[in-house]
């Protein structure tokens, strides 16, 4: 896979890129990267990428020629057709599903603007993708096109190893993690339950399905609604609900 | 605001840090951070700061000394309550609602684990909130408490200029933004709406709700529930689903 990255600020992104997961992947060379810096494709002489909005208001507005031209110079040799990802707060929101389907893409280019809006033709004839990583409003694009990053390319085969593939894989299996535990099997007075201790594989497998369980239904119930239930699953459930309502 | 970045990787935020608003924001002293190597402050040997899990299973658990010998190393002279935040994919949903209430703490003091699961004992002992950035799997806690640090520092007053502050905030109004478009009127053939080249602010302010409603009509209906319309809005809204069912 390869990934571009259109930003005003490429040195924000070389950090992340060079550390743990992403380094590795990338000296294994399961994906590679280029950061371009998009106002070395501005055609006026003061290098200007944003101007002010038709019909007035406050803010800038990022102009439409040097990122169309920039998309085009880094797909121009491209055989496959990239994404062309566009960073947003009105995007699509991120998510796990769409992690796995960039993970599928040759080519991914992301378009990261900084503060300043952007110019409709850019989201209309330019990219394919708007994508959202939440709700809440960052200072520019470049967070997000590394968070989406980081989130495809430790799908990509070979990419993980054993140890750093597990236990935060939550969105795999529809439920939230049971609770971890590491040793001392005391610290500063606090304990691991004894369930864990004990030795007994069947019933520490009880307890992580039915801490699991729990943990989805008090934090993030909506979970659970998309996820199908096996018929011990379902008794676990009613069971808690019980509970709640008598206040246990 | 001083921040506290608990981490093994720091070299993934200094880039960031450096860069754009949180550089501005840090050279008016907006904001102070520190970066802290929690492996720093282990007691074994080995500076290990993992183990394997209780009970079996793939993957590490991160063990809960290091980091609340860190974490209290870097409270224990603050006079405030700090808020101590776990990034991870069980945690609380982040919204820009929590950005602003975290932008009224003085101190706020982030765990990033990487890849391995985190000890019980952390999050029931020693941190005060547990945030998710999203419904997506990232290798580590860093550039979740990055995107969480620059949507905070963003709020601190002073921090943003007029240039800055503008179009983006989507999520302030309750409704996604309209489009925005700057010059060229005409790039290879792609018009800017007559509308906004027609110097009638009265026009240019009804096309822009009217956009900004449609927009969130189409891709994010659910916001319109949380938002009071007014009854120009309303009036607007009907119009737009008569328009859809009549596929027009």
């Amino acid at each position: 896979m390869h990934i571009d990255i259109l930003t005003l600020f490429p040195e924000m992104i070389e950090g992340v890129f060079n550390t743990s997961i992403l380094k590795k992947a990338r000296e294994k060379e399961k994906f590679s990267y280029n950061l371009v810096n998009f106002r070395d494709y501005t055609e006026n002489k003061h290098k200007k990428v944003d101007d002010y909005p038709y019909g007035g208001g406050a803010g800038m507005v990022l102009t439409p020629q040097p990122v169309f031209d920039a998309v085009e110079a880094v797909t121009n040799e491209t055989k496959t057709k990239p994404r062309v990802i566009l960073m947003c707060p009105q995007g699509e929101k991120y998510t796990q599903k769409k992690a796995e389907e960039f993970a599928q893409e040759e080519h991914l280019v992301f378009i990261c603007g900084h503060y300043e809006g952007y110019d409709e033709r850019i989201r209309e004839h330019l990219v394919t993708d708007e994508i959202s990583i939440g709700d809440y409003v960052l200072t520019g694009g470049e967070l997000g096109a590394m968070v989406v990053v980081d989130s495809v390319v430790r799908l990509l085969p070979d990419v993980l190893g054993n140890e750093e593939s597990a236990p935060q894989d939550s969105f795999s299996t529809g439920l939230l993690e049971h609770p971890h535990y590491t040793r001392p099997a005391e610290f500063r007075g606090m304990k691991v339950p004894d369930t864990l201790l004990s030795g007994d594989h069947a019933k520490i497998e009880e307890w992580r399905k039915r801490e699991s369980l729990k943990r989805t239904y008090e934090r993030r119930k909506e979970l659970l609604e998309s996820h199908s239930l096996s018929d011990e699953e379902i008794k676990i459930l009613e069971e808690l609900r019980k509970r709640k309502d008598k206040n246990l």
